[in-house]
């Protein structure tokens, strides 16, 4: 059986000119005979050669002629912003948040990721931050959906669900799985969190030849987070959603710890638009900062990577002072379920995955593992926003950076962005501005109140010390408010107006609490 | 002859209620006799105490009622905005360059201060952030001022000169001095640089009896960066402002890197303006961002610290989306002569002490030394921005802070802002970015063109791991351009234009060179 099953596998290798993954087979133990063969013949190689082939050629091309000449900012009339739109703001949430109460909203998140940046070997959405609570990232999004469905019900008298859709990825999907069913769907019902996976190709050198990264495994890695969309197909997530009579979706990353899920004022405002495509974004203020920008690029919406630019572009400004190329992504984004569907059975297949060079441990051809210290290879992912090209309607809306954006993606250091530190940070900095907003104050151990920009110098002047964040902001007091008792800083006068807190407050389902100093 | 001393400083001291400062007198040596009555005969207690009384009068008063209602934001008509008056930069460059060019221009440094908070007991000036020049900011700065001579008499044929006055204070004056000596001036000629020396005042607790810090010496502090004001009187500076011709001053404090001395553009939108006064401020962003804005207060412009003012207030926006007061102060300020005489002969005297509250060592009455671990007494300082309130004419001139704002304060340290490394890299990027524009480029080891801003994934799209600045900039290139090479980037096609560079570049006098790897 195993000369045959062999002679079959070669077959199939040759022809897509693979046949190098053989070549440790005398030396497997039956078992892992039986391992690779199944995974050989669960692969397409005609089509990853493809899929090879046609990214090369993207990614050479792109690297040869500049975007610049082909970018045009995103024009005002497709932009909401909550600085700029302010009156439109009670409206936007009010029609999303009917969405929400008529059941027709659903939140995808994706998860695919691991750790592995932040030093850790399990999923992101198990990270604990370090907040008062310990609650880890999933939680905090399961409590904010939780919260929602109960806004909605009590404005619209409904009885909604928000479905929970978790991409995860062949890496993350069994230990995501135990965990929330460990925790018991933090109350969502299990019915109501869908997982499904994404899939998987094979790393490649620069030949197209699949890298072995055992002499019976081969290298694998996720497609990217845009495999979301034949991951859909395949897993039957369209039907599921036609079936819950879902019309709008709310996709976003699981490392945004202010994430605002099925944020209703996002939904309303696209609602509003009539658009089938949505990015929410962020100022970007500095030319040199270090994210993508939302922009048309001949005459269609993409995201371009700030390392495909120029610094005269970066540094373009319109006749308002702000940055020309300024919608700065933050994978957060909406579309219809109509938009998505004609995506997964259309579109998709259109899509090209980008070229990622990567450091691949390989096989020499004495079967020795070789950790290269430079690219060796590369991995073909696809990215969740390459589906705005085929929009008919665009909208884009612009939200405050330190209310709703602060990504969880390296492991604390010197100089560390986006660390668990950052990250607990603009939590409680923000919990501290709803407090003080909501007509709460804190006082000092001496019982006098804490300035809402605790005291130091003004610039030039004074001369105290103090320990600042990078971004400008202080050290936040520390205050966290839990998801379960306000989703966006709503609803909060009746705990704290008039109220004087110590600076480690904690408002939860038990009402106020301040923690004791080492607490924390 | 001593007990007459004694007798008479008793009766002075009695009269100004601080006669405890002779209670260890027949512990003291003949010596520490001699010292300390110089020291206390040259005092004017009734002046000392009324300005504590004043001070302390108005630090209460201003703690009680909230500055908010009494704000307003800066009038569109009296900004100049560098992105947002765009065409305007070459005309006020080009009059305030005639300006320097008449030698009307003076540059005046505010260098009273020690390295305290950056672990060091010499003038910030003579740090090194660890360029690769590793020039101090003192040597920047003159360079900058020989640099901008340079280019003025280039423009209009004169032999121009920039008067540099440097105001140090008791503790800084030696040092200075010898250091610029020790530098031959940097090439500006011994004449035009011109110091002179802030007062001091003694340190007092809350009852306002002057702190001992030993038992034959009174506890002294210099007495702020508004200090300025007075000593201009008592050393003569603003009559050798007028034996010279002066007829602006630009000034500003000596911890900022990227500072643009004498600024042409500033000044000459100053001027353009007919303003006696000037603030040049960058856009806080933030509304937790702790830093002083420029705004009026009853009608009058002022600084007012991030701690005076209500997060509601902070919040505020105007339609435009920006913050309401987002005039950051960043200590860089023009002054006609005209206005710091009459602030200097009328109304220096009105200003009152702010009160910084501080830990003072201090003697008990056992003549033991108590160094306390909550504030237990209070300095007087005032601040330069104390005289804005006068200005007939106010301008204020919005900068790029990456372009022009950099302050070194505080010692490296995780989470550290305003540090030896954020100075550096601010500088390097800058530089960095002037050879981008000037048609250089920057090649890594393979010979392939580095991104203006070095390649990473899309914000929630890629996956390669970068170490990003928190601002969200990347490290610089390691770049660095003699300011006796370019001011403020111009000039730089005929060193860069089309050629490339490895990531450590250095441009001086003598051209350009790489670094070797480890070199800097």
């Amino acid at each position: 059986m195993e000369s045959t099953t062999r002679s079959r596998l070669a077959l199939k290798l040759a022809e897509a000119d693979q046949s190098h993954l053989l070549q440790f087979w005398d030396e497997m133990t039956p078992g892992q005979h039986a391992e690779m063969a199944s995974d050989l013949e669960a692969m397409d190689f005609q089509e990853i050669n493809s899929f090879f082939h046609s990214a090369m050629k993207v990614s050479d091309s792109s690297r040869q002629e500049k975007m610049d000449a082909r970018m045009e900012p995103v024009p005002r009339e497709v932009l909401g912003s909550v600085t700029r739109d302010r009156d439109c703001l009670k409206d936007w949430e009010e029609v999303g948040l009917n969405c929400v109460s008529q059941s027709e909203v659903a939140v995808l998140l994706l998860a695919g990721g691991q750790g592995t940046r932040l030093g850790v070997s399990y999923p992101k959405g198990m990270y604990d931050v370090g907040l008062p609570s310990h609650k880890t990232l999933f939680q905090i999004q399961a409590e904010r959906i939780l919260k929602l469905k109960q806004l909605a019900d009590q404005r619209h008298g409904a009885n909604c669900c928000i479905p929970w859709y978790i991409m995860t990825s062949g890496r993350t999907m069994e230990s995501t799985k135990e965990f929330f069913s460990l925790h018991s769907y933090f109350g969502l019902g299990k019915g109501n969190v869908i997982f499904f996976q994404q899939g998987m190709l094979p790393a490649m050198d620069y030949s197209g030849k699949i890298i072995l990264e055992s002499k019976s495994k081969l290298a694998m890695a996720p497609d990217g987070n845009g495999g979301l969309y034949r991951a859909m197909g395949t897993q039957g997530i369209v039907e599921d959603m036609e079936h819950r009579g879902i019309g709008y979706i709310h996709v976003y990353c699981v490392d945004n710890i202010l994430v605002k899920v099925a944020d209703p004022a996002f939904v309303g405002f696209c609602v509003q638009k009539g658009a089938d495509c949505g990015a929410k974004v962020v100022e970007k203020t500095n030319p040199t900062e270090a994210v993508g920008v939302v922009c048309k690029v001949d005459g269609r919406y993409q995201v371009v990577e700030y390392s495909e630019i120029t610094l005269a572009t970066a540094e373009k400004r319109s006749n308002d002072g702000r940055l020309a190329f300024n919608a700065g992504n933050v994978a957060n984004h909406f579309f219809t379920l109509a938009f998505l569907r004609d995506i997964v059975r259309t579109f998709e297949p259109q899509l090209q995955h980008h070229v990622a060079q990567k450091k691949i441990p390989y096989l020499d051809t004495q079967g020795r593992l070789i950790k290269p210290d430079k690219p060796n290879g590369i991995k073909m992912e696809k990215f969740v926003f390459d589906i705005f090209q085929f929009a008919k309607t665009f909208a884009v809306y612009e939200v405050l950076r330190e209310d709703e954006f602060s990504p969880l993606k390296n492991a604390d250091s010197q100089d560390g962005k986006d660390t668990p530190t950052t990250a607990k940070h603009a939590l409680m900095s923000l919990h501290h501005r709803w407090v003080l907003n909501a007509g709460g104050h804190f006082v000092d151990e001496n019982g006098t109140r804490v300035p809402a920009i605790p005291r130091g110098g003004p610039t030039g002047g004074g001369t105290a010390v103090k320990l600042n964040l990078k971004d400008g902001t202080d050290l936040p007091i520390k205050c966290e408010i839990s998801p379960l008792v306000s989703y966006g800083g709503e609803g909060l006068e009746g705990l704290v107006k008039g109220r004087e807190f110590r600076p480690s407050l904690v408002l939860d389902e038990n009402g106020a609490h301040e923690l004791v100093k080492n607490g924390v």
